[in-house]
């Protein structure tokens, strides 16, 4: 029983889009243990948790009500009896951009870190994946963005594009996160009452690492499976998105003699910075994409939270906020042909779509966390804050075998 | 040179199943966190190793004996000089059914962790997946099936309907462990002379976490690569699993109060639960028999060790046991198409084969548990069990370099 | 829009090859925990940096320099504007060799750890990538492959066969690492003045155990996307590795006495040795081929490190070295139609390719490790070796909150 042409065709979609959704899923043990990793020990349990939970009600939510907006398909009818291939084409498709949805409240988890209510977290992350995500997505990806396309066409010569999401997912994640840092304040004892700053020393470098390597390798799904259909998989997006890791990687070392967190981060800030124009660049092109957004991501993290002394905890608006930003800009300079790119885009579309993706995120931002801090309360009690959210949220140690 | 229609269908069948296989080989090293995660930090080497030798002698052993009992296919003729499409098929295919009979052994150490003794542990998992987990499966997947299928029909009015492995590898492996936790009997200390019930501190919540997101991300190869062939590949599959994980994970914590290690077996349950029948239910009806997976696990893991005292470390009598035969029978309900179903799938039939794999189970563990216990001894010796099994089996501590 | 079958086998290409490349850089994440539980915690950052490091220079001079080399096709040429199916076919390929290429410093940094200079090591990583491992591969597989052939064809009845990088990828690291462990000397400390060997306790066997899950899952994607394209994608090598794989566990056991760290490298010792052979062989002539490796590994680790006292931290040459060298003289033998194998492998030339494979490693390796070592050095200094490597070169120890 040979299947048709169509039919293969159809059943690659599905065993692309699956493979995908399941190493981007796999990126949110990485969103895990970067977070676990960088906090105390004493809030490795609520990392672990919040992760996991926000996933949890980002599908559910986004099953409901964010995808419907984002795409006008939803899933409420009672499912025909017999499921055709178009059924299975959406149920993947919205798997797969579930794990981009539910990557907002994981990005904004770490800004917020050691100090956040469970409970305001989770429900905010909600809102978010449930509107403010799919509003935008809805106008760049999905039911409007052929309207949208036009109007950009209008202004700016082309299109906005953001082939795997810098913008989409990782600006509108990583501004949505300031707000909310912003609101909330820095850890206790973060900054003394005479000037001096003092980080607390993070629990565990491999875990730091283990983090990255899940985000890292499950990037690959993230930026190649974005082809949405297996005849569009691209060679060129895969060497893009590994040469701008790299480019993150040694930007990262050099702009801080070797350090790990550095350098494990700037491969991430390139991977952020580069999955807008990963169909666009040339290779070389996308080493200095990456290269750049290693080096915001080192010089931001000073800036937020040495200078602004804002404390976000792992740095989530310079890897993902600025990153993203970067690699929305990016994309309108090295995608156009006279830096080898393949063209079709436009410098000015770019950043108004940037400017655009960061101006809802920061008034969305802003209201939902002002109004959830106003009513439910977004900040620990400083007793719960200072024990950890391990032992007053979860009432478990990271470690419960330890005597202490 | 393109391949022919036929050679490509056949060869989208081989990368299915290779990419499935992958997936459900890294499962296994998450039972092997989840275990380490699990028990004392004496036991941590113990649970690494036990479940790399499981996998190995599993393999041996289903290539010798397994396989060829399920499916009448056997290796043991010289390969043929050139190797054809029908045995490439068939390589690839023991390789994927090989990752699901390997989860027996995996599953049952869980439950017999910290007194078990090696070398009894690993004999009895071969003797499972060589002969009892094969004859059930050649009953319901493989060599029997048609048979059998026949003879449900005639008495429940549809086939026994298992999709990818509720009943013939979760409740198997969760029924065959009772026997073994109660032939095994409690850890030393477990339960004090005084009624007192004293569960020892787990090593690192981390390891949990760790362990259940190898086993979730895997999940998705488990049920997805069920398919056999990419031409059956069905998207409906992919978003059941996901809605009963996160069902899992929200009965998980609302149950526990936001345990970390309830939520991560709560995504584990809802997985359990969904194989049977997540090719036949609405998303929604996903979500139900994932919640409900979720509550059983958090339930019965109190049940099997607090009221009856069986010690259950990790709870794989509820998890997979519980959770997998409640699997067999939600199939059997909200598979129909009066619950948004695609229908074909008898309630009757349901329970009788899940009862028939309990039986199995029930009857198979007891007998060669209490052959092995009589003969070789199951159970570690007073002086071992105290030192830890790192020290005594393996000659080495978890973490060497430490000094105490 | 239905692709052509051409179109979509060339698109199956790329799905089969970005699948596997995720899969092989995934194992860099092996080989950073390998290491990282290998060695003792004061150079635990320093290993999981490395790794990274090294495959990010890799990155770019494989690019630059030796996928020329090996393959006659570069990207220094603008991209074309209109990217084609053939350009798309060479990135994606670039991509999968690359994850094989990197694999050369990552092997050799196990051996070396604890006390070479982060700059040296990460140089000589470079030189090897970029230049004497793409020599080796462009006469074995690459462009020269055609000529060599003829050329073994001749001597010894058929051309050197190297499926999947036994003898091109790691005997050449293995062999490549041996040279640097000489040239640096052992560990302080590692053996008394009054003779008495002292290894010291290693950080982390659930390290370890990570590094080796990670390495054994993403190893299905080495070998077997080695088919290079979808057409020709094996069932047999899958099961010759699982085979190898499991051999190498049960010989591992068996030689240690269920030594957890020999378990888990006897898995990968059965790994290195089948790449070679694994499309040829039986799988039960797969099995002696790993167990065999296996037994070399534990063997072969006190030789070096016991009584040559080489200090060789991972044994990398056990593994790699002696392990590949091992796979590329089994397939032929084992590979042979009297072994139930395909056919189509000479001894002579398997032993010919093996040998020259290892003169140009030591040849290479002692010119390039004996130049630095007298430039810029390749010795830490003695009060960083002391310290570790952590403080000294990347200013962190791997967990800061600890306060000893």
């Amino acid at each position: 029983m040979t299947p048709t042409l169509e039919q293969l065709a159809q059943r690659g979609n599905i065993l692309m889009l699956v493979w995908g959704a399941a190493l981007v899923f796999s990126m949110h043990a990485g969103f895990a243990f970067l977070e676990a990793g960088s906090v105390r020990k004493k809030n490795v349990v609520n990392a672990l948790t919040k992760i996991v939970m926000d996933w949890s009600v980002s599908t559910l939510i986004y099953f409901a009500i964010g995808f419907p907006i984002a795409y006008g398909i939803h899933f409420y009818k009672p499912v025909a009896q017999i499921i055709g291939d178009a059924d299975n084409f959406n149920f993947i498709h919205f798997f797969f951009l579930l794990t981009f949805a539910a990557c907002i409240p994981a990005i904004i988890s770490g800004g917020i870190a050691e100090r956040a209510k469970f409970g305001t977290q989770v429900l905010a992350g909600g809102i978010f994946v449930g509107l403010i995500y799919p509003f935008y997505e809805a106008l760049m990806w999905g039911r409007w963005s052929d309207q949208v396309g036009a109007l950009f066409t209008h202004i700016g010569g082309a299109a906005f594009h953001d082939y795997a999401g810098s913008v989409v997912v990782h600006a509108m994640g990583g501004w949505l996160a300031l707000p909310a840092i912003i609101i909330l304040g820095a850890r206790l004892g973060r900054y003394r009452s005479n000037g001096h700053s003092d980080p607390p020393p993070i629990h565990s470098i491999p875990y730091v690492a283990l983090g990255s390597w899940f985000l890292m390798v499950g990037w690959f799904g993230f930026n190649v499976a974005s082809a949405g259909k297996l005849s569009e998989i691209s060679g060129l997006v895969a060497i893009n998105s590994l040469m701008a890791m790299v480019g993150g990687v040694v930007a990262g070392a050099l702009a801080s003699k070797n350090d790990a967190v550095a350098m494990y981060n700037g491969a991430l800030a390139g991977l952020v910075a580069v999955c807008a124009g990963s169909d666009k660049y040339h290779p070389l092109g996308a080493v200095v994409v990456g290269v750049v957004a290693g080096l915001i991501f080192v010089k931001a993290f000073t800036l937020i939270n040495e200078k602004w002394r804002l404390d976000d905890v792992l740095g989530v608006w310079p890897l993902h906020g600025l990153g993203g930003a970067w690699g929305g800009i990016a994309a309108g300079i090295f995608g156009n042909v006279v830096f080898g790119g393949q063209g079709g885009v436009s410098f000015v579309s770019q950043l108004l779509g940037t400017l655009l993706c960061i101006a809802i995120a920061l008034v969305g931002g802003f209201i939902v966390y002002g109004i959830l801090n106003r009513t439910m309360g977004f900040r620990l009690g400083a007793k719960d804050e200072l024990l950890g959210s391990d032992l007053t949220v979860h009432s478990s140690k990271a470690y419960p075998e330890e005597v202490f």
